[in-house]
């Protein structure tokens, strides 16, 4: 990506960088003040503990309840399996570390986050993909990719299933309400003779734009409510809804983690950054976040709306185009003919990044599976930084670029 | 340690917690104002890079270059060397995963930071102790322990030497002017075939009070000037010197390792708390920091005279009882007689925690020998959170429980 990144011209659609425009910063400045007063702010500013202030993990109990309106485990979780991180990246990556060895399995949707792909590759893990569609990972699919993987003698080796649930990077998919249950009764029909965990990466939960919100998966797992091995890992991060910089994420975990994640955790930082935990804690508990979010919502939807109607008027008379319509998330997917190729070493994006001067990620980063068998004319398209106008005219590079390659093919 | 923490009314000498009195409450608000405005706000709120802000990096270069008055490598080190962490746990932790395989061996001083002896079981790797004493780690001691291993062709698995080298943890101990350029060298000696690392833990450098102050091991490291492998890697903190809630930890990489450490933090986290970075960045540049340290080794030296003055009244009197003068840092190293045991099984422990009501880490904890070779009759005693009336208060009760334990014996 170095080329579009040093060409100051080029429009870039490919950062999944949050919008510098809508940070918070008169809000973290508000709540630095209230806490960094002498009566607080040596608590502050002093070591928390490895996993996290208890102010912000008992708010976020609450502020959990809430998401899960009509799911009684919430109400009910111990804010002791309640962990902080260092983003919720750190969370995917000490989960990732306590759970696999190497040559085990991890089944994943396709596309999926690239991102975690890397992290997956970093323990050793095996990267299986499971089909998936508009209504996010297929249930039936991964039943029959884990009857096969019993079949050949290899279930011991598969320990995660990993399902970004919310608007997810990079297709901007969601799994459908009927599909939640199934996914964690799958898993669970799975894991009798050994666990079998589910990763639910809700990093996009609260950038939901359209139609009546969603319980997690998580909120399935009803072992929560029992004295049992637990099966769902839940992922969250104030990156996406707040500000990245601050660096705090959040998960909820099975109780049978809690110690080995722990005390992964305690050896590599002792613990994520107190300050910023309790700036999350005051303006969750204040309200201010609530109607920070829903400002956000209201300015991705517009962003979002910017790109989809760019897409209409750049795209629609293009044959063989298509893309998928979020309704959250930062992610527009666009498929283009499949003689269009769209990676880093395609004639597209060269044309794109220097002569049409706008950046998109290569889908094909996306997969878990083996280069030869990815798609390869897909594009993750990023709403997230760009202006709405700014939006409209990327998406008009980016067509003439798709124009000027299928007219060389043509010709 | 549950037992002193449970007890409300024991005096801790424990923990190895800062003074909260001290911390810069108000400078960290005064900071967060000013980075936090519609200008520079955004960018602080923003995710950062992996290696962290370039603005800190840059004045942290600075700052290095005064620390090590007369040492050109410093001020020629390129910004891109410098990697900022969340406190320095996680650079001794990422550092320890990109060097040690399952059964490499790291020497370590005896005794030693035990945090770190945790660090290094966690990937596997053997502990060997180095004879130490009142001057550090003995570089002859080093010498010969390497010569050892070659000759039992275990060399190859040697891959680090790892030393606190300011008014360590647990000792108060700093490597003498004269050891520090044996130790670089020394290691240098054994890294003709394959490379042994020397992993600088400075994490108490700052906090000097008496006598000039030291350059680094680091500083020693010519290779640092030249275009060739390096040896010394410097770890510093913010968390001693200005505020641990913070988790603002730095280290000076050398350049072979600076990939592979890049990779493990971008898996692990994308990168630390950015806007903690900004804030020790604007505190560093505006001066602020240094005359907060100032005030702060002026408040620490106070405390640790009351504990020797302490330690004077209350142990001089009872036979075999020795402790170290540190010359900064935050704790005392006492040793009783050999028929005092320390550990938490102990006797005495029971009487300081249960009856005189005073916390102490047993010194046994700081070893990484097997357990029947290491001294069980040592503590470390911290001066870091109590008042200096407090101090003098738990060293009295500290003395009492001793002597009850040594009159039982007696009789």
């Amino acid at each position: 990506m170095q080329q579009g990144v040093e060409n100051a011209d080029c429009l870039s659609l490919a950062a999944g960088l949050v919008d510098p425009q809508t940070l918070p910063v008169e809000l973290v400045k508000e709540a630095a003040d209230q806490i960094l007063t002498p009566e607080t702010g040596p608590f502050a500013l002093q070591y928390g503990t490895t996993t996290g202030s208890d102010g912000l993990r008992d708010v976020f109990k609450d502020y959990l309840s809430e998401l899960e309106d009509g799911s009684p485990l919430a109400a009910s979780l111990p804010a002791g399996q309640i962990m902080l991180t260092t983003g919720s990246q750190q969370l995917l990556a000490l989960v990732s570390q306590a759970i696999f060895n190497p040559g085990d399995i991890c089944l994943v949707a396709a596309p999926t986050y690239f991102v975690y792909l890397g992290v997956l590759d970093g323990v050793g893990a095996q990267t299986i993909p499971v089909h998936t569609d508009g209504d996010g990972m297929c249930p039936q699919a991964l039943d029959e990719k884990l009857a096969e993987l019993a079949e050949a003698g290899q279930l011991h080796r598969v320990k995660m299933v990993y399902v970004v649930s919310y608007h997810d990077n990079p297709a901007g998919v969601s799994v459908s309400n009927e599909r939640r249950p199934q996914l964690v009764s799958t898993v669970k029909k799975w894991s009798q003779d050994q666990q079998i965990f589910l990763l639910e990466d809700a990093a996009y939960r609260e950038l939901h734009y359209d139609g009546p919100r969603q319980r997690s998966l998580w909120s399935y797992d009803d072992s929560y409510s029992r004295d049992e091995d637990q099966t769902v890992i839940l992922s969250q991060t104030f990156s996406k809804s707040f500000s990245p910089g601050i660096r705090v994420g959040v998960g909820v975990l099975p109780r049978q983690l809690l110690k080995p994640v722990a005390d992964l955790k305690g050896n590599e930082d002792f613990g994520s950054t107190h300050l910023s935990q309790n700036i999350v804690a005051s303006v969750l508990q204040s309200g201010a976040y609530a109607k920070h979010v829903q400002r956000l919502i209201d300015s991705y939807r517009e962003k979002r709306d910017a790109m989809l109607a760019a897409a209409e008027e750049f795209f629609t008379e293009i044959p063989g185009v298509s893309w998928l319509h979020p309704q959250g998330g930062l992610y527009v997917w666009m498929t283009l003919p499949d003689s269009v190729p769209t990676g880093f070493s395609s004639r597209l994006f060269e044309q794109a990044t220097s002569v049409d001067k706008v950046m998109y990620v290569p889908g094909e980063l996306c997969y878990p599976s083996s280069w030869e068998e990815r798609p390869t004319n897909q594009m993750r398209l990023s709403y997230g930084v760009l202006s709405p106008a700014d939006l409209r005219e990327s998406m008009r590079r980016l067509a003439a670029a798709v124009n000027t390659v299928l007219a060389e093919s043509a010709s």
